[in-house]
């Protein structure tokens, strides 16, 4: 035999790092005899741990704490750090993007295991991909951290109560585990942090969760849950019942039932899609999830399998499909990566069949919720029972010890307050706005250029004694705020959306550079600068 | 007395905060009784501690523990976490730019305090800006933790021993205290993390320490300098003696010799220059340092003062200027405030005198060489001064608790390999390249549209049975790359430098998002396209 047999593993989450992790221990002899060949193909070079995600809000545990680098859990499996372009299951080969340089990377396999999971998507909802933040990667509960810090910067400074009030308002939305663990962190942190900002009075925090059904986490019994409410809303957290939030703008959270709340920290935990990868594969899906036979392969295609969130897996023992869960995606990869094993030797393929241990919830400031084997738990006892059982779960030793130490140093200091800012590129972003609302004023600074995208806006002048005048309507293709750009003077005109309008706003720094250097384009602008000044 | 007198600081460095921190104790009484005002703005809401930042790499030190909030610091102090766009001395008001909205703000002093430091500068030598990574700041030490993490996961998987040997030679120019010490931490970490690489060989890896004088840390007696010197070589440092860089493309180090190395990490702690905003300053400077007098004052405006690095301070003792150094600015705070108090109060000023205690710096790996109170120190021992003297100095006891924990976890568990990265905005990114260098080749896949700023390049394609044919050459203004952009095809031919080259790179989404929707552009797209396929 001088060929290895090639079993890729696409995505780095539980289902992914654990197949790999248990194919390295079922195929030690293979692997190193150069039989097998291991590969594991992630966005990530780690995989987070995200019932510890929302700690890193509060910095209570460390920011590189909760993430366990994949190589050293499978240190016979080869990592490619890459993200994966596409899929071609008729050539059994992976295409993944380029690295440095631009060379493609093309990776051939006899087995490959789609462990992909789902994506955050906000598709359908204006304003949203622009202005939620979503709450997924470490990178998430990082971006969302150093906003709730700026909004306190900014508001220990700011003299308009108005302004003051939405900076001071934060908005999460989906009231399931994710939701409810990122807004109890969420209110633990700002209401402490709030301390160390001198004008900031604890009265103007507002933290609401808003919720689709009547009560919050429905995954668990309404006793619970009912527990669960009260102490987040003694706490201080407003919780608002059978809304859903519909779309946002720059400063606003659009609910369903018409009414608005303004805010600056909108984070919604609730939509996921599938990954595109996935909505490409030629194979039979259930709700967009892969479907697999009872042995996690995909039935049309031999040597295709698939695991966790992304596959629809009908449960032996309850004939139900799996809830996307990490208990469930660990046990999946264990079966997945038996039946695996069972094909190359011959022996017969396991069926996959699990019983939930439990659930858990943390709620912040020592108190949880959980069940556990049918046993209802809440308040201290349920979040000592959290920390054991999710250190234990935690891959990696070093972890374990690293984040016992920072809940250990937790309980003695006073949380963090420090931003951290990772330097971005020339900036060009998208934005959102409501019919009437006003996107800038005359009068302000101006470091963007607008492109109208979609919709309708009207350019508004304030003449003495007659108010402000209706210069001209700009509609799709159409620019403003050019003039402020190249001349540095502050804006002169007020710009407000006629109708809901995406626009796509160009920074100073970006537009200098590339408007500078690209000859139609300057033309374009100073035409369009000689036309509105004549 | 109805108006608070005003006292304002700029610059959130160890002048700025420990002026305020000096003015606190001092005026404990007149702050609380609203008869004076503290404020200070600062870009960071946070001082760094920069002795600690090479330990950033490694991780050794936790990401958030090497600063320190300043409110934390200076309770009774306004903190503006804002960057300074102006500062008029004429009307005594400082302007800073917008945060959220797009107000400007504007704050009105009594007395300023310039403690704005200097900023790193890479003016002159081409494709530094672009390519040498900075360090500075936290986010620099992240951003080059992440670039070693990435360069080793990519080596890992490379094919080409060319691209691979650029990827495993890391080069870091200046052979002061801080080159050294990132350096020395740099190697250690790149070093022991490539042993979780199944790919990468040690004997693969070159770490190269560029210096301009014949032995390196100028600072420190030369027996220090030697026997740092001999220890970083031992541990397989590279150093170029009287070598310079003046320039760098996206996978070359330029040395001014003529000589180049091939490096995808080329890290640069040397240029700095004058803060643009001290620059701007209508006063006397030296060597673009503010001339101050013996009171630290400025003599041409009464209530402007200046300390730290951007101030020129000619000590009383030696009759020298200061070295920029965080022991004389947190001396020269001190003296500052009491300065700023003694002419509230009518009493008389001091003269500022300091002589420095010693210097040190981290040689990694329990080692470091000191000169303290004229004594010298190498090896363990150093190294034990430098982390129990560094973590007195460093502000917050929070913060020596965590540190303290970080360096005791460290002994005992491995080096973290995880990246840290968070989301940024769409791209357009500034590259420079050298003539003769090829931007991309026939077949590469293409993600990025091009456009000339500066110089000129060829476009080229392979004629079977001709070689290589000249198809065309393109100057400032004219872009290339954009067929693959718009079709998602392999790029159609090679482009390569003629002479020196700036150009201006877009990418897909940016491009995508801009080009779409701004009609002039696209159709100067599509001419382009139309014009070029003929």
């Amino acid at each position: 035999m001088n060929e290895p047999t090639r079993i890729l593993i696409l995505g780095g989450g539980f289902g992914g790092v654990y197949t790999a992790l248990t194919l390295e221990k079922l195929l030690r002899a293979e692997i190193r005899r150069g039989e097998v060949e291991l590969g594991l193909v992630s966005r990530e070079n780690s995989i987070v741990f995200q019932p510890m995600l929302p700690e890193v809000i509060s910095g209570s545990i460390g920011v590189l704490d909760v993430i366990t680098p994949i190589r050293r859990l499978c240190p016979n499996t080869n990592l490619y750090t890459r993200t994966i372009e596409s899929i071609d299951l008729a050539h059994r080969s992976v295409q993944s993007a380029v690295g440095f340089g631009s060379r493609a990377h093309h990776l051939h396999y006899d087995h490959l295991v789609v462990a992909l999971g789902n994506v955050t998507s906000f598709a359908g909802s204006p304003g949203l991909a622009e202005y939620a933040l979503p709450f997924k990667y470490l990178g998430d509960a990082l971006a969302l951290r150093n906003r709730l810090i700026h909004t306190l910067e900014e508001a220990d400074i700011e003299p308009d109560p108005a302004v003051r009030r939405a900076l001071l308002t934060f908005v999460v939305a989906g009231g399931g585990f994710s939701g409810v663990e990122a807004v109890a962190e969420l209110n633990d942190f700002v209401r402490s942090a709030a301390r160390s900002f001198r004008r900031v009075r604890p009265e103007e925090i507002r933290v609401v969760l808003l919720h689709a059904g009547g009560l919050i986490l429905p995954e668990l019994p309404a006793s619970l849950a009912t527990f669960a409410q009260s102490l987040l809303m003694k706490r201080g957290v407003e919780i608002r019942f059978n809304t859903r939030l519909v779309g946002a703008t720059a400063d606003m959270a659009l609910l369903g039932d018409g009414d608005r709340i303004a805010t600056r920290t909108l984070v919604s935990t609730v939509p996921s899609g599938p990954n595109p990868l996935v909505a490409m594969l030629p194979v039979k899906k259930e709700r967009g999830r892969i479907l697999v036979d009872a042995s996690l392969e995909v039935p049309e295609y031999s040597g295709l399998w698939a695991v966790g969130d992304c596959a629809a897996i009908r449960d032996a023992s309850t004939g139900e499909f799996c809830p996307p869960t990490a208990q469930h995606a660990t046990r999946q990869a264990a079966a997945v990566a038996h039946n695996i094993v069972a094909t190359l030797r011959g022996t017969p393929r396991k069926v996959f069949a699990f019983h939930a241990l439990g659930k858990m919830g943390s709620l912040g400031r020592r108190s949880a919720v959980a069940e556990i084997f049918g046993l209802k738990v809440s308040g201290f006892l349920a979040w000592w029972l959290w920390r054991t059982i999710y250190l234990m779960k935690l891959p990696g030793l070093d972890r374990k010890i690293r984040v016992a130490t920072d809940w250990m140093l937790d309980l003695i200091l006073p949380p963090d307050i420090v931003q951290l800012k990772t330097e971005r590129a020339l900036g060009v972003r998208r934005e959102y706005f409501e019919a009437g609302q006003v996107i800038f004023r005359e009068g302000d600074r101006g470091d963007w250029l607008y492109i109208v995208t979609e919709g309708e806006v009207e350019v508004l002048k304030s003449v003495p004694g007659q108010g402000e005048q209706s210069l001209r309507r700009l509609g799709p293709g159409e620019c403003f705020g050019e003039i402020a750009l190249v001349s540095d003077v502050a804006r002169s005109a007020t710009v407000r959306a006629l109708s809901p309008s995406n626009v796509l706003a160009v920074d100073r720094e970006a537009f200098q550079a590339m408007f500078a250097s690209l000859p139609p384009l300057k033309g374009f602008v100073e035409q369009l600068i000689a036309s509105r000044s004549a």
